[in-house]
């Protein structure tokens, strides 16, 4: 019998993006346990980062979703979660979404949390977002990095700004915990957490933890 | 090396009920994957169904947590989540409650969350706790079973009465996912979300996942 | 010098419900005033019911709203506000939803409001756009007609049925106001609202009205 | 047939600011439209900036709009709205206050708002009624221009303070559109709207337009 | 030395009523405590009902405590709290709502409360200004006996109405505690609290409780 | 006949905290009215600062409450209410916890609050409580002295070091009343509320009003 698979969808073009979700999530590749597979929607913008990208890959999601016959469970690797509530329509298979993942499993660890988005313009969004999920009653604050999306990926500066933003969340703003507000950051989670000495959330591995508990439990 | 392990907690000190966590958290022993070992509080009342039995708990679980040098994180197994504040205190490594990752969990799945207490005269601390936790936004209403923790365990009408209360939450108060208040439940977790065809959130299999994605991402 | 205009979307591909549209704002056509102008989304689904219709006709909105180089403000008539944040993107102009028009506006008429929906299904992702508005505090209850677009606009029932539902928000609910949760009700509104006692605001009426007062103010 | 008429009553005695209010509302004086008449409230203070002053004008409104036998809407223009509940019990027509719709409008305009007051002493009583009205969800702030009501009608700095407080509520604060505290306020409204780059929002002028449209759909 | 003096303003100008307070407030007329005195506000209304009867106080209310140089506190004894704030304005003694501190003191007993109202209008406005107070959390409902003050004052029905209304409230809503809505209901609060057995708290009593232990403290 | 007993339950075992609970609270101590007694449990901690501490206090607090057949009503002294809910569950008879009604009591004295603590390590167990209560939406900040509880109580720059805080309170935060976060701060009540000018609350004196009016309205 197959082992049943978890469909990680990175919702943007970037190839490096989803490698980096890949190599991300290699804790949880247990053998016996359900298989992960992370896919680039090939239709998406290069980066996800206004809300005609966030809203123009909805329907190319729901149809990814709709596609496939084979997936247990389903992933929306992007902090935005595009097209979550017509990817669920559109099936009886759970559909995550890596931001209410990341920020359900922050207030898991701590008693308040606060999210590093990678640009300013970003927070509008992702603070309606959580007055949408009635999530704000913990939050502390939501801080940018100032960085594109690509800079972050990339540059070598981009941890130690982390650790700087960081350290305005815990010091300043009282943040129990940290969520990082992009799916591209999680080769920097360890480090961060380290030099902060709080938790700090991958949202991504936040979600498919949270996928593959349920794949398991119902499928055993 | 040897694997990481989680310590499950049942802090009452029925052995049944913790023979009941290790069954339910079987699908979750990965090879490879963290060790999950259940332990009976041996000092915890035969069930944990008033107050008294909640606060008692407290510091014996603090003391079991601080005298504990091998585990890489615990889960109170009980749905008023006993002690959990004063066992963060005592100890850097992660400590979750069953109620809120449970709730957490719900959050995951559906726009809204009804729970299934076993009495009535827990609904009202369960509800302080919700409160407390910020987390009553998407709560539609807790209905309880009427039933003893013994009645739950053990007794035939068990799955039929908890369908019943169930279909209330769906039907009447609108609930797109249930949480099971109890940590004795999670063999009617399966049939009851095929009886109702919404999902039905176990809270120790919740809070277990949550506790190995966690301890996968800080050992790898 | 040609009169401002108020460019008011139809999202869906129903002509029938754009020429309601223009007969419910004649009263609004003020000469010296700006020019109402009804359009529809010649791209729309024919009824929109589903996340997937509201979802699908985000972009297409956009583009519309993109490639307008001549209307003041734009007012889009679909009761879940489909693509506001990404038409609001797109412009300097200012760009009205008329579920929050609708909602605004009855708080300035009463205490507290009811809405009344066409379907059952759509009252979940009313209120998780309440709840993403900040807007619950006031809420009383949506309750549903439980008929179908189609019905409501044509059959002879529709409002025999609203008077049923209305005054059930009334009195059971104890709404102070009623905001009907559909742009195609607007014929219905007074004859609903003589037959309840109380005001009933037809959402597109609202959202026209407020953006008449703006392109007044800013071109006087 | 005679237009329906909606009465802006001033609810200070001061006729200066009476006329600044014609003046300011002469955008939405339609030929066909309603006929829009502006009140002095002669027992009126000649200015509201106390506790006293509000509550003081209360039963002196009612008693206007009982005695008035002709208007279709009642639009109270000071931005504490008061005597608004005790207005409303004595007539079946619509009464505005512009406190409320000034915020109404301003949430249809913009993710969160931010407020100009004249004297600081008056913001934890819009605070206070913000509370009482369901609204702070999307509240940024209150800044004061701490100037008096007399020194704002006339004098020459207030643009150019009103510009600097905007500033701050907009870049600091986060604020997406501002609410201009104050009936008295409105000839600045394009300036500062040009200065800043978001909308600003006159109350009264909000008002008004909510009347207008209200008044327009129930009498055609 | 003369002992400070509590000044208890019953704001209608029923004699009965200010006799009932008197009455009702003897248990903390303690020798070498401070001097308890009712007072009727003579330009009162017969009883307060209505929104005007309310706004109508306000401004009488504010003289008489502006004209009294000897009283150290006030206690407004109305469930409407008229005129709370504009009193506090004109003195810096501190000056008690019945209301408030009703709910405040129910909120000190249990984990919920509900209201007993005498008539179904006031209702909506004491919800309005529990909204005010920020005061909602706990609230369970508020439920009218629906009877006339004049009724409620000398009725021989008005007990076991309050019983058979404060059980729905109790056991129904899930209420904890219950507030007299209302000031002239103190005989019936301890056979109410038996018949109930939940705490059940006059408001008038439990303001003065507050302000009695105000002027203590602060001239001792 | 005795005089009914209060019961005032100090959890620390420092006796000069109790004898200071004595002194502060004498001016409620009336002939004729309740007797007030202040006991050490002799088993709590010399301080209470931490989460093992108050969490170690609730047993032997319940304990203390069921041993006690004499005592009209309990007030248990400290600021954290160790043991509140589970008192409660031991007894019919009424407790109190000194947060709870301090917080209650500021809230009857003005529209905002805030909380001068000694420790910052508390702050974070005082909001989650203040959000179990749902008393969050009139706090303004909670600020600390940063002293131990014993140079708190000892200290002769302790006042000096209160007035700073608390003018940062009221003038930066906005509070119109302070709530003192200890028990052991009573005799620096009144030069505090001197020097600020607003109300100064001391928590233990707030409870033991509500005992007193609650015992007394309950025997006479």
């Amino acid at each position: 019998m197959s082992r049943p698979r978890i469909l990680v969808i990175n919702p943007n073009s970037n190839q490096l993006v989803t490698q980096g979700l890949e190599q991300a999530l290699k804790p949880l590749g247990f053998e016996g346990g359900p298989e992960i597979v992370c896919e680039t929607l090939t239709e998406g913008p290069y980066g996800i980062e206004s809300q005609a990208d966030v809203d123009g890959v909805a329907m190319p999601l729901r149809r990814l979703v709709e596609g496939d016959n084979h997936s247990a469970a389903f992933v929306i690797a992007c902090y935005s979660d595009p097209g979550l509530h017509v990817c669920r329509e559109a099936t009886d298979r759970p559909v995550f979404g890596i931001a209410e993942c990341g920020v359900l499993t922050a207030l898991a660890r701590a008693e308040t949390f606060g999210v590093i988005a990678i640009a300013q313009r970003s927070i509008r969004r992702h603070v309606r977002y959580l007055r949408q999920m009635g999530l704000m009653d913990r939050l502390t604050r939501e801080r940018p990095l100032n960085m594109s999306v690509a800079e972050t990926a990339s540059g070598e500066g981009t941890l130690a700004k982390m650790i700087e933003v960081g350290r305005a969340l815990k010091d300043e703003d009282g943040s129990g915990a940290i969520v990082m507000g992009c799916a591209g950051m999680a080769r920097h989670r360890r480090p961060l957490e380290q030099a902060l000495g709080i938790p700090v959330i991958d949202p991504t591995q936040a979600a498919v933890t949270m996928a593959l508990g349920t794949v398991q439990f119902s499928h055993h």
